[in-house]
């Protein structure tokens, strides 16, 4: 279930945050991966977006929207896809982090616009901050493609523990890339994109200067990892789970449903945070979180139901049948279980059905 | 992608095992989601079968299966879609573990088969073996609903630590439902139906005697959690993921490759055991194991490829392109991310596209 309001409470706090900080929003779509999201999201039909894979592209293109940046270092068998899209009219951006991958790009002599990804936390893929390779890699696409600047992300925010620590990576996410751009520029490449991206770090930055767009994703729905970052509230979760009490082992104080790991995923990303919330955090049908209910256990299509201190509970409050919302660690997972949102404004009521899809 | 041989022989198998201890197969298809998956699985094109959704019990009803068990406690509010399909030709059977459920299948006179689930191991729902709210429940079903007998799943032997004890637990296991249908008898309740099911279980039983069926799904593919039980060997494993390498961070021993957690699912079922396989071990692309290299870490649309103990790998022996198949931790999560098989039968190359579904 999709709280419309709550959604678009996050969108509006986001876009007027990064108009005050002086750069633009690139949403990235993997969070959604539904049209009727991305409308609310984008500032014009066109985009501009970030996919995780070229099957969102396609699918957003399918919807008009062309301005796209594929965000994962390109695979050169995905070549091919990428010169078709861009022959429908996207305008279709890739990443690479070596000249490895910069060659292949470069061989396709498709002019296609390319951003080199930064590492600037250590936590995946991406060339140092500033590194002199960079040069090499501009150079080698140079002769086929077109270096269109550089794009950072910093994951690793995921792991602050303060909301001073995360405006603290959103500084070193901004200098990694200005930096980069800086040896690029003094090289001759003028990379007019200077790209980073990650919802806490968004939410955050003291300063993004010398950036000129932000990449988020999970802010538009918000998740229990958020919230246990302090980045949103919990009342601002907008995407919630509906699961059905089904049995009750009253010895154990457990309520039995019928939403397990299938239906929240298999996240359990609160598991690191210093509250840890199972699979999930219960409400009630109108979405009120109930106390300390949480999903504390899983099975493929049961969920354990308990308090979080595994004290007793009085059963009788929870007769089967009983409904609950399930507010989920990780909006993007617990998202991709499910092929559409069931949209309410403030109450149960379903007011629209939006499909989304998966896959690649 | 799915070796058909593999799946095969890993039928075959269990099938020739549950034939010597003299009980039938009703396969979980909650693993498959997949007709074509399923119809080698059955031993007739109308089943049994098990499943874990009413959306799995229409979709292979409309492949002409009819014989079905949904294998998960049925909330009331499910009931008019159960009868629903019964009146389509169904012959579908449903599951309570309380006097209260009972009384909600009972009103809806319809005479709706019933198992009663038993509670073997204390893993999630069901009445204690030989409880005698057991006759209150088959008295309440007799009001208007058809008991049938009782049905259990040792879900717990996912934790036993030697086949031994994975033998002890079917004893359990066994004991619980036959205790449980003898105290049903004694009360006037045929209960022709005493029902047990776990591929670990299946798989070492020493005796199933007095049991009529077997439910179980994972042994059609296994996977990484099986094989660290000891219940197939990693060769076996008829599921993997297909990802290809998109970079390096050479000074890490890192390989980066397109096939994350969305591809893999969040499962990281084998950490509780002693290898873990991170989020899937390494195989060429021919599927022959590589060495000791794992997906050591995932990010949504990233995996990190290195080896079980952190050391320096030959990156040039794996360049941007490098394509790999993994295995998976869990069969049914790492299904549920994909919305068809891939079959293939030794080698690399692809020979059918088997659909599969999801959702509820």
């Amino acid at each position: 279930m999709l709280d419309a309001g709550r959604m678009e409470a996050n969108i509006g706090r986001l876009k007027a945050r990064l108009a005050r900080l002086g750069v633009s929003l690139r949403p990235h779509v993997k969070t959604c991966k539904s049209i009727e999201v991305a409308r609310r999201l984008m500032p014009t039909p066109a985009g501009p977006i970030t996919v995780s894979t070229l099957k969102e592209a396609e699918q957003f293109l399918e919807h008009g929207v062309t301005d796209i940046l594929y965000a994962v270092g390109i695979a050169p068998g995905k070549l091919e896809h990428v010169v078709a899209l861009r022959g429908r009219g996207a305008d279709l951006a890739v990443v690479v982090d070596s000249v490895e991958a910069a060659r292949a790009v470069a061989a396709r002599q498709a002019s296609i616009p390319v951003l080199i990804e930064i590492d600037c936390d250590g936590h995946r893929a991406g060339v140092k901050p500033g590194d002199p390779v960079l040069v090499d890699i501009a150079g080698a696409l140079a002769k086929g493609a077109h270096a269109l600047g550089v794009m950072t992300h910093a994951g690793d925010s995921y792991n602050c523990r303060s909301t001073e620590a995360i405006a603290d990576m959103a500084e070193t996410e901004r200098r990694a890339v200005v930096k980069s751009a800086a040896v690029l520029r003094s090289a001759g490449f003028a990379s007019p994109v200077v790209s980073v991206g990650s919802t806490p770090t968004a939410t955050f930055a003291r300063s993004l200067e010398g950036v000129t767009e932000v990449r988020a994703g999970v802010f538009v729905f918000h998740d229990l990892v958020m919230a246990g970052l302090g980045v949103c509230a919990v009342d601002d979760i907008a995407l919630s789970v509906l699961a059905t009490v089904i049995g009750h082992q009253r010895d154990k104080g457990w309520i039995v449903t019928d939403g397990g790991w299938m239906a929240m995923s298999r996240d359990r990303g609160t598991a690191r945070q210093p509250v840890d919330q199972g699979y999930g955090l219960v409400c009630d049908e109108a979405g009120r979180v109930i106390g300390d209910l949480i999903v504390s256990d899983a099975n493929q299509e049961h969920g354990i139901v308990s308090r979080r201190d595994g004290g007793a509970l009085d059963a009788a409050r929870f007769p089967i049948g009983t409904r609950f919302r399930i507010l989920p660690n990780h909006a993007c997972a617990t998202g991709a279980q499910h092929d559409a949102y069931h949209v309410v404004r403030g109450g149960p009521e379903v007011i629209a059905r939006w499909p989304r899809f998966g896959g690649w």
